[in-house]
């Protein structure tokens, strides 16, 4: 049973502890591999942003953000960010994370949510998305430096709320 | 005859007086018609940006920004944000920025450069684009609340550097 909630500063630890392993491999996320502790987490908790932590027997497991895409008339199209626990991979974690996000934008006013820049070759991420409902609207060459494969292609990847 | 600086303080004035009746239209940039100027000078001259403007005889009739478009393993594609004065429009500046912004990402060691969003309904400024070299790679729909039209579509674009 996972419990999401708004995160605290009581979870810095917790975050930290998923948050560094995943910037970590450089395979996913534009943030670089060694963003120092503190820099990462002002950026994942700024104050632009709602950051959430999902919870399995009070252990956190996943964490996500919603904040506004845009400025002013962009404002309505929310983007979002989502991670992991490596050892909690496979267990559906983040496409409920993923569902929970798109009630939780709608409940915020948002109209739509997009990811500015899935790596392509991130393909459990990318069909994962498609099933939460978003379609690829646009493929930017060369956009991410894979920490293993080089320069690859990112997709732009988005989902009308319907408001 | 145009000559491209990087902005200073001094050039607050004749940046507002660009800025403001570019944004008070509300049918090109994100930024809302009614950002304050402080803020809207913080925005376009932060520390994180490459600001320029464009003189003629001693007058500043355009200004631009280069900036990373991602932090750090998407940090060799940059954005780039353009304005040109409307009382000077029709006189090739937005060209004459666009190709001396290209030449000057290549110096700064930008590999690409993105605009993550161009009012699909601003055809003048789209045509312009991809006669500098660029091409649309990606169309978000609904993305933009122009204030005469509505939502309407954006475009990413993007030009590879070849570096």
């Amino acid at each position: 049973m996972l419990t999401i909630r708004l995160a605290t500063a009581q979870d810095h630890d917790a975050l930290w502890s998923i948050i560094q392993p995943v910037i970590q491999t450089g395979d996913t996320y534009m943030y670089a591999p060694d963003t120092p502790r503190e820099a990462m987490l002002a950026t994942w908790l700024a104050d632009t942003k709602h950051t959430y932590v999902a919870e399995t027997d009070e252990q956190v497991v996943g964490t996500f953000f919603l904040c506004a895409n845009q400025p002013g008339l962009g404002a309505h199209v929310a983007n979002a960010g989502y991670m992991v626990h490596p050892d909690q991979r496979g267990k559906g974690i983040a496409r409920q994370l993923c569902l929970f996000s798109l009630d939780e934008a709608r409940r915020l006013g948002f109209q739509a949510l997009q990811f500015n820049a899935v790596v392509s070759t991130n393909t459990v991420a990318v069909r994962l998305w498609e099933q939460c409902g978003f379609s690829r609207v646009g493929t930017v060459p060369k956009a991410f430096r894979h920490q293993a494969l080089g320069l690859v292609d990112t997709y732009v990847m988005y989902q009308w709320l319907g408001a």
